[in-house]
């Protein structure tokens, strides 16, 4: 954990990440209800939203992209990830390292790690050399952190989110992206857990307006500082209808029904 | 993906390469039918046809023949490869690397990623190594964006191929090199799908003059950038004919029917 | 074996490490009983203690927490870890090098080392790596050395802990970690093993203060240089009352009765 | 391939290389019919017979004997090789490096791949390494090209030595060292299939002068550029005998019978 | 294989090196009988005897005590290891580097090779980077050549030892440690295969005086250049008594009878 507040990453200390690496993770099926969401220039556009602090995307996207919108975005470059087309236990490829990063104008890096998986080893290990090298280039780093594999029966259970959010500020994330626990509660013990490590909530799966942002602000009532966002804005028709109620979310301490107007 | 337009792998944004690391991949066994295929040099004579934008081979062949062929033909170095005499879940050698391929004159390289593969996170992790080497060459990347392995059950679906074909975007391919889904309509989806990297056919086994041109013509009105082409070129008594209606298709918009005339 | 009597891990040639991994190791439920445990600076002040010569954390933590303390407590990195939530043969993942270490300001570096896992192997040569460095950096070594894995019955009989004490002299550690055999000849074995290795406790689970004095007692009249302590300090409504005591029975040679009043 | 005619290890564009791994290959069995064979000088002896164009031996023999023959005997150095105390998947120990080859006056190396094996993959990498290596130093490079391993039924048909030799050539070997398939049409299969790469035949078990000659005599006639031989030379009592044959069947085109006389 | 007879390894062309790794290898079982022998004091005191060319131990071993006995005793390094905790296919750790084995004084370097083990691939090239590391330091080597494993049904034949003894050769090893094959007939094969590589006989456990005196005769009779003495010179009450034994059979020449005067 090193002081991010004032980076790129951060706004009033909170963050907001527009997530849009699902073409790797997920592929084609992701886009399926809006055609146009496979278009990374659409999320980039809505990246532009000054709610987001930073774009989280894949390298090649950022290869072709960023460019274009190194002046109104802030790149978050996720260096592992992993096709759904696998099937073994949980793993992730670094299919970009730090300086190349760097070098596309990222400010900060995102990195998996599956505690629990048989390839949690493997993984801490990839994370140490990432953390570290992003250390060299002043680059927070956010750890999706995200128990599965084997030996793990619930993944979203209180004791597993609060575990993982702990695993972040152990291993030296600045943020801890962590699934919802599905209480105001839950998310409090993972916050407690984290210490300085900032902790934001998964978006997860598309929901109604109204429920999603519900949950995030139980995350911010919970001492949560932000949202790591993805389906549920650029699967939207109209992402920057609801980027502007999480603005009043998270950064203006709206109600939820304050935000809805 | 960075702009390769102009570049010596494309033509008008298109390109024809003619592929031939089967001696590797398949073994004499594809050379069975016309003995003389054997002989690279009757591929590289070929290659100095002004359709074929690159060829595409392996390092000893490279190494071997390329120097006669250096003012006439553009060498893509395929980097990666592996015999069918060995039989597991698929994987690919790096038999050679992207400095050396530099160093014998290649103004491209090739590299097979078998998505789903229990290999796949092997082989990303070595196509990001492979991918950032070349960028510091500035040559462009070909992926042979081939699905393939224990979990997946048909690799020629249209989600398939167009996941294959978001993956070489996600993981800064310049181009996609994937399988002919067997309609325009599938291939539209992987276009989609690999934004502004440019997806070329795979050109599979040799086939019926008219047949192959008429699949070439689909992948072209989907918005497809061209063709790798390997045994429907070379495997033919006459590989000169069949180039000449290629270019057709390929680089002059001509109907099918205009380039068998 | 380096002399290290003088190095701020020891005082007067003994060693009282406050060891605070648990986060990682064992997660949340360590917390369980005392909530504000969970917070990393209640350790650091208890750290502040004369007693304490050192505290033993992972990298997040210290990154977090020891710039704060860096003129009250010295600092022991531990370089490697595993969560609980993974329950594969016993390894541990290298999450820190020792030049990561030396920069966040520690003085001392701490290893884990399962004898008789699987993983023996592989855990031994990352120790080689991070002793050598260690070396180069002036630090001392202290090896968790804990024999456990498929082949092991009893990992706390006299001999495996004698054992295990052997193990860190004969791969270069400065300080042995070992678990509490039960008795103090069992102890006096590891220290006759250990050579000019120090031979510290490791504090284990939660006991009465009578009991684990008594604990300690035993192992420093075994001719055992000190104690690595947990949650005997940490889980305490008053670490401070524990340490006070500690420092008589280590440092003062006082009994068990005088070190309570 | 590079062009090797120049090189030390042909003469008249063919190459005749006595091969002396068997120590480490098979052990001392192969010297139980003949026990001053064990020794390495012996052969080493043998080599500075015209005829010889390289001794190929592995680290420790040339370490050992080439200092006293560096001026009539030119090194041909192994630098993979494995016990026959071991008995798993086709596999080899790269037990020596290409800059301590040339550090010990080798002027080509040699290199074991076994096409088929589950070990394929790694040996492919192994052998780009030192490929790329021995380019760096301008020395040729011999591959052992033995397809071997679960998947591969018969190791000598036509198809499988052919597609050996073919697997030289791609992956960038000077020479191609296969097995003899058994007739003169079998060889030139895998002449054609290897291009420029020199093929020669593996000597294989001592047989009689009439009936090895004759195969060589095969080879040659098939375009063969020479012959790897072991133990039909060092096992006999008299080397020298054989090795003026074969210097009239492979430099002088001589017929057997010429030869033998 | 480099000339060794001038290096403080040897004396007179012969070497007796006293070994003490078995505190890593056996653990404390090997002191129970003599449990002052636990103290390496005591084998570096017996090493100051003339007749011990060098003592052999692991790094901690070496850190910690050689720097007393620099001036009096010749360090070989033992560079790998393993405890018997673990019980897998045979295998060794590589627990110290060479650099750091040059550093701590030593004058050579020993290294276990498991012949025949499912590990012989990965131990050779662990070996190789060990001997060429070695010979920049102008180190001698040497190899404790021990077939060993699941392919294996009896490691001290005749057969299996000479074996043994010219992997070493083969690999570059300066000195062959390998086991008494139990005659002189099988020791005299094993040093007719080993060619220039000095053959040592590997001490094994206890034996009577009289007992041991008559193999090590045996050995330098069949021409062995020494040995490596372990447990039957530090579990004797009076090492010194049979170093003075050994020196006379070894060094000077004498009957064993000569030698027990």
């Amino acid at each position: 954990m090193l002081p991010i507040d004032d980076s790129p990453l951060c706004r009033d200390g909170k963050a907001l990440i527009l997530a849009y690496d699902h073409g790797l993770e997920h592929g084609p099926v992701d886009f399926g209800d809006l055609p146009e969401s496979a278009d990374p220039e659409r999320t980039f556009e809505a990246a532009t939203h000054p709610a987001v602090t930073s774009v989280a995307v894949q390298k090649g996207i950022a290869e072709a992209y960023y460019p274009s919108y190194e002046d109104d975005v802030n790149l978050l470059l996720k260096l592992n990830g992993t096709s759904n087309l696998w099937m073994g236990e949980p793993d992730s490829a670094v299919n970009c390292t730090v300086d190349y990063a760097a070098e596309l104008g990222a400010s900060s890096v995102g990195f998996t790690v599956y505690g629990g998986s048989n390839n949690e080893i493997e993984m801490v290990e990839e994370f140490r050399d990432a953390q570290e090298a992003a250390r060299d280039h002043d680059m927070p780093v956010v750890m999706w952190s995200y128990p599965r594999g084997q030996g793990l029966k619930n993944d979203t259970s209180d004791t597993t989110i609060a575990y993982a959010a702990r695993l972040a500020l152990e291993l030296g994330a600045d943020i801890a992206k962590v699934k919802y626990p599905g209480s105001k509660a839950g998310m409090e013990q993972a916050v407690q857990m984290a210490g300085p490590t900032k902790v934001v909530m998964s978006g997860g799966s598309k929901t109604s307006d109204r429920e999603f942002l519900q949950s995030v602000k139980a995350v911010m009532d919970a001492g949560g500082k932000g949202l790591a966002v993805g389906r549920n804005v650029w699967q939207r028709e109209d992402p920057e209808a609801l980027l502007d109620s999480l603005e009043k979310v998270i950064f203006e301490e709206a109600s939820v029904d304050a935000a809805l107007e």
